[in-house]
């Protein structure tokens, strides 16, 4: 599972229609300390974030469970709007 | 789910026999900006992309879900085409 | 399956209802010197792991086996506590 | 899926029996210019390809369907043999 | 698939018990010319696999398969010990 932030959104009419319905944030990953780490990818959103948001997202079969469509071809999703990070190293 | 963009195709005569009537798409994967990221891969097609068009890709099981083969060995999948992108950091 | 410490947790109220009960540690991936690895991830405990705990964490469906929750949308789990290192190279 | 050139084979007698017949293939990944990218992985080929010959290969699940032998530990295959590449961006 | 070097052991008391009896071998990566790649990883032996071997390592579900223990969190094992390697490229 992995710390991200929402940083936009994908439109796309033509596509799969088991993805009619699911909302393609824009996850830019972040370091612990909430600095960018590579490229965004993009997420289903399945607990209403929005933008701005601090997330957690995760990748494969995990974001099809947490989507509740397993017959959809998602593989990554957002399954936490983060409140709180305490780092103790 | 990756942002990328059909740059080519590839053509293979003697392959896996499940593969046949799957379009093998080279696909660029790129930053949000359009920017190319790494190597491109190979996705097969489901939503009837096209040479130059910026798609939605996915990797695993969800490409296999995509092109409602479960039984083909594909391991990623063009599953949208975007009209838009934005974003908000 | 990898070697890391914990150090920290996310706290997360507005997540996927699977998720509820389960500890989220933010976890530092290690080399087998026990020097840091790129960044950390969040990995749910399974074992009691305590923060500055020498651990084993896996990912993809292994972290689902690991919190018997096959419907949770986890894909990182700690499945072990770290007694001992042997390295003969 | 991923291009890749087939550049040499791997002996293992003592192996997981269910590999038992399997052709385990040096795979070396290419960029679709067919320069290497990275450091070359094993692959079992269920194509019938040779050394030399440029191919695709998958990783995961996807190259257990390949094989058709989903009880054995495979997890990447060689699944076609291009004849054409065509690149247009 | 990948090559790898058995360079030590892990122990773990307090672990996932569906793991007990899983022999945690410390595993470095190596390209072809068994020169190493970036940083070992816990693969569980399925072969016997003993300190300084040469082996065949796989990830994901394959390494379950490879363990006989679809229910045990693992998603890292040997599979096979290398006699002979031949490139041709």
């Amino acid at each position: 599972m992995y710390l991200g932030k929402v940083i936009g959104t994908v439109v796309a009419t033509r596509k799969d229609e088991n993805l009619i319905g699911s909302k393609l944030m824009i996850t830019q990953p972040l370091t612990m300390e909430q600095k960018p780490i590579g490229d965004p990818i993009i997420a289903v959103d399945t607990v209403g974030a929005g933008i701005g948001e601090l997330v957690i997202y995760v990748k494969g079969t995990a974001a099809r469970i947490a989507a509740r469509k397993m017959d959809s071809p998602i593989d990554s999703a957002i399954v936490g709007i983060v409140d709180d990070i305490t780092i103790d190293n």
